[in-house]
């Protein structure tokens, strides 16, 4: 299984964090994802299409997404609301579009972002093709990135 | 508010259906989407991207995606699982895909389906892009669709 397409996704989530949220984001050890993997509180979920498919998504705790969305916009964001969903969504948007830069060769497309919010919710990709987690640590706290793309 | 592009939506659920499940799905009066909508516990969602971008859902009470699921495998199926939400996906996926074919004039490609499971989730848009309800009944129970799309 080549994920060398897992690259540009992970370079535009470190540089999104320092340019937007003057965060340092590290990422861990990657992982598939499997059944039982639960998501985060918050999930930030970009369509891609094109000669690849799939998506990309970012899920936050939902401590941690008050404090990415306080961080961007610059106020203390204390509720979970239109505000929270909007801003993570934006996150995901541009991390994709970022990534998508660098993946020039499957021609994507982006679809706009869905913002998912429940507590332990599960996003699963259809069998056979891989998710593949990246945890993030940040002085924000801990959040997750996940790709699934079908390539040709 | 054009929402014309919601009909090609209604129709090929009504189709996919009848032909996919036999069951005749009823679609009720179209809402719009407030911030305090849920969803219900299973949703299938496709992304669409093209000159118009945007996704297209199908959400389920679990009770009735497991219906849904047994009609379209034609067996029993008592667990959510794999099994539901490749199932639940895959009528995304076909919907979207039928729906797609009577939208040329957006040239929409469409990304592979992410399936949310997780009770009383909640599916935001971003602010500003409306997001079309439409409530069906059908002999298997009652379940929603929701389109969002940013047309130019």
């Amino acid at each position: 299984m080549d994920v060398a397409y897992i690259n540009p996704f992970v370079v535009s989530t470190i540089e999104t964090f320092t340019k937007m949220l003057n965060s340092e984001a590290k990422p861990g050890k990657i992982q598939l994802k499997n059944d039982e993997s639960n998501t985060y509180d918050i999930s930030g979920v970009i369509g891609l299409s094109g000669e690849a498919q799939g998506s990309i998504c970012l899920s936050f705790p939902k401590l941690i997404a008050l404090k990415v969305v306080s961080a961007l916009v610059g106020a203390d964001i204390k509720i979970i609301g239109p505000e929270v969903s909007d801003a993570i969504g934006e996150i995901a948007n541009i991390i994709a579009g970022n990534a998508k830069q660098h993946l020039t060769q499957y021609n994507l497309s982006i679809s706009l972002p869905k913002v998912i919010m429940g507590k332990d919710h599960k996003i699963a990709s259809q069998r056979g093709i891989p998710t593949i987690i990246v945890p993030f640590e940040s002085s924000l706290g801990n959040f997750a990135m996940e790709v699934s793309l079908k390539t040709p």
